[in-house]
């Protein structure tokens, strides 16, 4: 069953290994935050480090893995139309928005709503660290700036992440103005039964 | 008074506001990761997602800042001879070298020296997550691939942080083969009163 997300909102749930993780772009441009702990153990969480590590790039497409602060495999990107993402930046945040937009009312951003869809999960704050930031597109030059430019991806695009462990999954529609080309949209999203690709 | 740091080993000492950390390379092409945590709240420590975003860059210079997941800072960077630092990958680990070298015998790592010199201070494991890679070289080309070079940094080469908060610091003479050019060296630091530039 496809859900939604609405716009600048987060929602979290859990999926068991070998489920599939589709989420969904259905207008285009918008990204969606990923943030994952294993189910069993809230201490073994995504990372953002061990995975460019190990992946030895900052691009991720199909067949890239994201691994835990553990060095295991949390997820494999097994589809993808997009291949382009993001997982150097932290959500976006009140601080965020006091940083890079002090003249906007500040929301809670992709941190604060992960942070309140994970409290039902009795997981405290501190311990939700850089998301994968599904559609975001940023580039870094060669002298090593960054740069947030729109997402490439288009309406109905998608990214499937099958899943290595049991896990708490956050996932939001990012909340962040230069992210989204400015526009906030929804994001949705499908958890498909393992072996259904 | 200069303290050294044996070669694949670390240490973990406490810091006041507005005093400065001096960490010295000895003998060049020598890496030293360094974590951080809020002394007064060890929920607070240095995020790689948040620093990367404010700086708006992966090169960290003078006056770049290192910020902690609460969005604060923690470190500024007040005279550096090197200039080139790594702020992407997490600290080499027993599953580092399981993965990069499975056929050599796996040491604790940085990840490993950093967690048992916090233990003295009660901080668990899990909180030790990406580190600042003081000195190591590591490329992005256009490509988005990572590849880890030998450090710029010549004998002698230092970097000076001034602390902005009262922390507990962790250090390391990193461990790693490829990030050190193959030949593991000492570290040295030392911390200087405030305004002592």
């Amino acid at each position: 069953m496809r859900q939604t997300i609405q716009p600048r909102s987060g929602t979290a749930f859990t999926i068991k290994k070998g489920e599939l993780l589709k989420v969904i772009d259905p207008e285009g441009e918008q990204v969606a935050d990923l943030y994952a702990f294993n189910e069993h153990d809230k201490e073994e969480f995504i990372s953002s480090g061990r995975s460019l590590d190990y992946n030895e790039s900052i691009q991720f497409k199909k067949s890239s893995k994201l691994y835990s602060n553990r060095s295991n495999v949390m997820f494999e990107i097994v589809e993808d139309t997009v291949e382009d993402h993001d997982f150097l930046l932290t959500p976006c945040s009140v601080d965020t928005f006091k940083h890079f937009y002090p003249d906007e009312a500040p929301v809670p951003g992709c941190h604060g709503n992960l942070v309140a869809a994970f409290s039902e999960f009795d997981i405290p704050e501190h311990h939700v660290c850089t998301t994968f930031n599904t559609f975001m597109n940023v580039e870094v030059d060669s002298a090593g700036k960054i740069a947030v430019l729109p997402p490439k991806s288009k309406a109905g695009d998608y990214t499937v992440f099958e899943a290595k462990m049991d896990m708490i999954v956050g996932l939001t529609a990012c909340s962040a103005g230069e992210s989204n080309n400015f526009r906030y949209k929804p994001i949705q999203f499908e958890i498909l039964p393992a072996n259904t690709l």
